[in-house]
């Protein structure tokens, strides 16, 4: 069984060493705490609105250098964290990117490949599917965002073999009916009922140069029914207990198996 | 605008005939009362629950026979009527199928592309993406039940042109949490928002041979959010008034489209 905990953070545009300084207190708290999956928000140590390319550019950091090195030797025990930050590529590019980690390093980098509004102005997309990295929790693949809202990429990740999909995120408010879920968790849910996999989407808070967040960390379950929700409780996480062999049976019928009713030749256009 | 209609009916297994004269009179009395779009059932003059390929065949139809011929007779003004038959093809087989008319004949056919259970049993599935038809009252796209359930096939029928997925389904009632919506309109409701196109759900009611269904025809909007959802109010019918040039733009922001936005490189196994 996995325990996946998604905590909101609220970064501050500007201030990157306090933002790396809660993303370090957070992991060492609940690693700690005995999360076996931490999920921390996109963009966790620059904050996200930003008022050009070099003002991104000021807080990127390469994937391998000591900033993640430090997330790294926070994590207690055997915990996985995947955590959003503003990338400077070998390439000198930047990315809105992501890194799956452990106590052991840095296990992979994801680079957002759907980039949302200004970002463009920003960064430059990723060229590649989701990672999925086989853990002792779990095959965990790594989403940021808007990606999320692409079927046709979170099926990618399934197919690939991912029981989980961490998904680090910015959700900006949107207005929605009363008592309706964020649009955005509709759309994790019918990605996790369609695919049989669990989605943990951590998303931040903290109002920012006027953008409000949904403040909206959700963890879903395979089966498409939202097991957590409320990041306002508490410690600003939400977290669920979930079977990642659950996931690796997509046998719904005696007749029907949720890959192989597939029928590709129909989909192209 | 377009007023849309989901009717829900309750076929009689071994009773074609008076499901006939149901669809009929739903024809006749949805069109005259205003219906746009009317979506009937899965299905509709069959019932579904067959003990055997010999049932299922002993009440399939051909498309151009004169029982769908009746349907367009009954059609008042320019509704455009989309229902589900189990059909005779001119090869022998039957399909799964659902066919678009209007008081001038009918304007495609349907057959399911997705098999559910024991549909496999009695059903060929179909070769074809949605058809999507050039209506009055907008493009139109049929998919049948489990077909909604694959994101790159309602995908195909969005780039294909469709403004309204029109749907009829036969749902299993499955258990769902206290308060929760069917996982299927779950799943409706992501379709409708990746595409920005409005979808049409026509489930049917009336247990069969002990199988209990959702009843849950439902609209949902271009947004998303369902407009109308409980067909057990009235005479079982749900509806709602869209506006179909709404799903023809695709700008989300500035900077994004949601097909532009597609990487299809990035999508295949």
């Amino acid at each position: 069984m996995t325990r996946v905990v998604c905590r909101t953070l609220a970064p501050r545009l500007g201030d990157p060493a306090a933002n790396q300084r809660a993303v370090v207190e957070a992991i060492a708290a609940e690693s700690a705490a005995g999360a076996d999956l931490l999920v921390l928000p996109e963009l966790a140590t620059s904050g996200y609105c930003f008022a050009s390319r070099e003002e991104a550019g000021a807080c990127a950091v390469a994937a391998d250098g000591p900033e993640l090195a430090q997330w790294c030797a926070a994590v207690h025990g055997r915990t996985v964290v995947v955590c959003g930050f503003p990338e400077r590529g070998g390439d000198g590019r930047l990315y809105n990117s992501a890194a799956l980690l452990d106590a052991g390093g840095v296990r992979a980098v994801h680079r957002k490949a759907h980039l949302w509004d200004r970002e463009t102005l920003f960064f430059t997309p990723g060229e590649s599917p989701p990672p999925v990295v086989d853990t002792a929790h779990g095959a965990v693949a790594v989403l940021i965002c808007y990606d999320l809202e692409f079927p046709e990429y979170t099926r990618r990740a399934a197919r690939d073999g991912a029981d989980l999909l961490a998904v680090p995120v910015n959700w900006p408010l949107v207005s929605r009916p009363p008592g309706e879920r964020p649009p955005e968790v509709v759309i994790a849910q019918a990605a996790a009922r369609v695919n049989r996999v669990v989605v943990a989407c951590c998303d931040r808070s903290g109002t920012e140069r006027g953008q409000a967040w949904t403040e909206g960390s959700t963890i879903v379950g395979a089966d498409g029914w939202v097991l957590s929700c409320d990041a306002r409780e508490g410690r600003g996480a939400v977290s669920a207990v979930v079977d990642p062999a659950v996931c690796r049976d997509k046998q719904l019928t005696r007749h029907n198996d949720l890959f192989a009713d597939l029928r590709p030749a129909l989909y192209g256009s």
